[in-house]
């Protein structure tokens, strides 16, 4: 019995998605109040995308098989019962056997969140990174729009070579102007490990006049790990959403 | 040369106010901060309150004393440079040396809130505390209406030969009814240890009849410490104000 969950959790205290023994990830936490919950031996969850630590998600997507059929709603209480509150099940149901939370994945929604400085009151800066000095919100769109399309993304990866090909798809990229910074949005049928911070590096890299524009096109045009950008910090980034089959393909073709 | 501080910060990462060696706490961020900006040997940060950990301040007040003076606002900015993301001076300014954060102050405003469950989104609720079951608010702001005036209060804080004397004054005590829960208001001349969230904890306990409001009656009329009562977890609790001199009196008089 194949369950799909919907997952929201506050990056801060994990050391990122992927189970490691002897600290707290995402995906331990959930295991471990499976298990609490089920009474059973081993419970795997997969995740869509394995985020980084400090990296929060609005719906991060991910299923798990359990040998008998429960209340998918009763679950759901239960496994927020046992969840320390920075993550919750947003969502819990039955799917069939063939969904597989990151094969079967369309596309991704990534936010990376800027403010120009701290907020007074700092509770109100959690999921945001708070820039070092003044950037150019201009230079950072036009270095922005150069990213959509599908290409080689070597660039903004580290060199690891069990990772295999470097070419990803964005679907789509643009930037909302809040009262206080801008949001960074990256839709994409995948991510390289780091890309996105890396792209948001680079970016505002541009933004701080730091790195010319014809230097952020060689990025693209010359890709090749092993780059000198600066990784963004993971404190800004949300993983928003994960995009299946239909739904999918109806939001994908708004734009 | 005397400066007032305000400060904000999201008590989560600290084990409280109170310097404590080894551990990170407010005033010990405040104090090495300090230090690294002024390049001076010691500087001692005295606060309006010792907030315990894990819980939150909107505005503690603070002092310190230079040797010499300094623009404010220089101080202030390099001040947020160098503390952690989680703590904001929000604004520092000179005063008398009359002034003392502590015993200048005239009342304290401290809000607790209660979430009547975990929101969805785990970073909506990092300051407040979410119930295990449900409360009768009705009851909860019937017990809350005992509470003001100028009291002992032994029953609501624990057994400490080195604390004096437990008679408080609370000037006002209300409830805000939010969307989500219920916010609980204490405005008071002082406090006692842990006395804010022993008060919201025989609260808590009245709204979930745990505990009669004759019995509630009594923690006030037959007060002694080491009475049986939960303390209400520290992350719903929040140091929202304090009051002085002129402006205080002002804000007083407004109940």
């Amino acid at each position: 019995m194949r369950y799909k969950l919907v997952v929201a959790y506050l990056g801060t205290p994990f050391c990122g998605w992927q189970r490691q023994s002897g600290r707290p990830t995402v995906q331990g936490e959930l295991e471990d109040a499976l298990q609490r919950v089920t009474r059973l031996e081993a419970i795997s969850v997969v995740g869509a995308g394995r985020t980084d630590a400090g990296v929060h998600a609005r719906g991060q997507v991910a299923h798990l098989d359990l040998p008998h059929s429960v209340p998918p709603d009763a679950l759901l209480r239960a496994l927020n019962g046992h969840l320390p509150t920075e993550i919750r099940v947003r969502s819990l149901r039955r799917v069939g056997s063939e969904f597989h939370a990151r094969r079967s994945a369309r596309a991704k929604l990534y936010v990376y969140r800027v403010r120009w400085r701290p907020p007074s009151l700092p509770w109100l800066g959690l999921r945001s990174a708070s820039l070092p000095r003044p950037a150019d919100p201009a230079a950072m769109s036009r270095a922005l729009a150069l990213l959509g399309g599908r290409r080689d993304m070597a660039s903004f990866t580290v060199s690891d070579p069990a990772q295999g090909p470097t070419v990803r798809e964005l679907l789509r990229v643009w930037s909302v102007t809040r009262r206080h910074g801008i949001d960074l949005c990256f839709l994409g049928r995948g991510f390289l490990r780091y890309q996105v911070r890396r792209m948001v590096g680079a970016v505002l890299e541009v933004g701080w006049q730091r790195r010319s524009e014809a230097d952020f096109r060689r990025l693209l045009e010359a890709p090749r790990t092993g780059q000198r950008i600066a990784t963004a910090p993971a404190q800004g980034l949300t993983l928003e959403r994960v995009y299946y089959r239909p739904a999918g393909d109806e939001l994908l073709a708004t734009d």
